[in-house]
């Protein structure tokens, strides 16, 4: 039986995506940071995002940034419409929410959601060479929760982004 | 000025990503599930992912799913290490986080993030015609968060997943 076989008949799979879902695509993942210009600053600098949309709710108080991370920014539409419809048409977008005023409030911290009460868990961003990619994370001053020499998986980092998630770090060759 | 210069410009943003970001891949998000069963269910059978790969840790007690919403599951290598390497060069990818026993306890229940302590809020998977994803998830007797006609934004829904994890639903070329 082939992997894949076996992976059907795991208990709950339908083995054959169904013809509705033909055109379904994982788009993005939202998370609340409490300052923007803390949390663009390290998904543009330290991983190499960049911010494709910045949607202002002055009533409502909020803000929305969407980030994609490709190899080559210049594929990204320059002008609407067409950036919209690509941008919610690829893999991979972050969507980070901000309300207004938090990042003034010392006090205030958003939940990482790695302690009670649990649920999400982490993001993960691959590099082709893990080892040069954590060592610039250590000369940029970046959080660590997991360095690739702590516990026992000495193959996957996890570092921590200014709101305290986790982003682990993995090395698509060296895990397979 | 373009819109990507004035998105360049906001606070924080670095313009160029660094060279040493070069390769860098959003590859996936983890959620923790209560009942795995239930969860590849909804996410294979209802939004249409294929489960890719099953890890196992019995002495530590989690299993973890990996799936990915492709145009055509044909395209996923067949064997290891080629599968494994691609599955993590990939953008979108769904890590799913299953603590053996869970499923067992009926007073079980994973963290949203969407109340109190606030964090995460929402994956979204976006759809070629939001109308007829959303008349089939009604057929599916998919729970709801929010339908197109709640609320003042009639062109996006939510629905929720078996740990009531928020799915957004959209259609690119709608929101533009």
């Amino acid at each position: 039986m082939s992997l894949q076989n076996e992976l059907d008949a795991v208990p709950g799979v339908t083995a054959r995506p169904e013809a509705a879902t033909h055109g379904f695509v994982f788009n993005h993942t939202m998370l609340r940071v409490k300052d923007p210009r803390q949390s663009l600053d390290f998904y543009t600098r330290v991983l190499g995002f960049t911010l494709v949309r910045k949607r202002d709710f002055a009533e409502a108080k909020f803000s929305l940034y969407f980030l994609v991370l490709v190899a080559d920014p210049a594929q990204i539409p320059a002008e609407e419409p067409a950036r919209g419809e690509w941008l919610l048409s690829q893999r991979g977008v972050l969507e980070l929410t901000h309300n207004h005023g938090t990042e003034d409030d010392a006090d205030f911290a958003y939940h990482d959601g790695n302690s009670d009460p649990r649920g999400f868990g982490h993001i993960c961003v691959s590099v082709p060479d893990i080892e040069a990619a954590c060592a610039r994370f250590e000369q940029l001053g970046v959080a660590f929760q997991k360095r690739l020499s702590d516990g026992r998986m000495k193959n996957i980092a996890f570092i921590k982004d200014p709101d305290g998630y986790w982003v682990e770090i993995l090395q698509p060759n060296s895990l397979v």
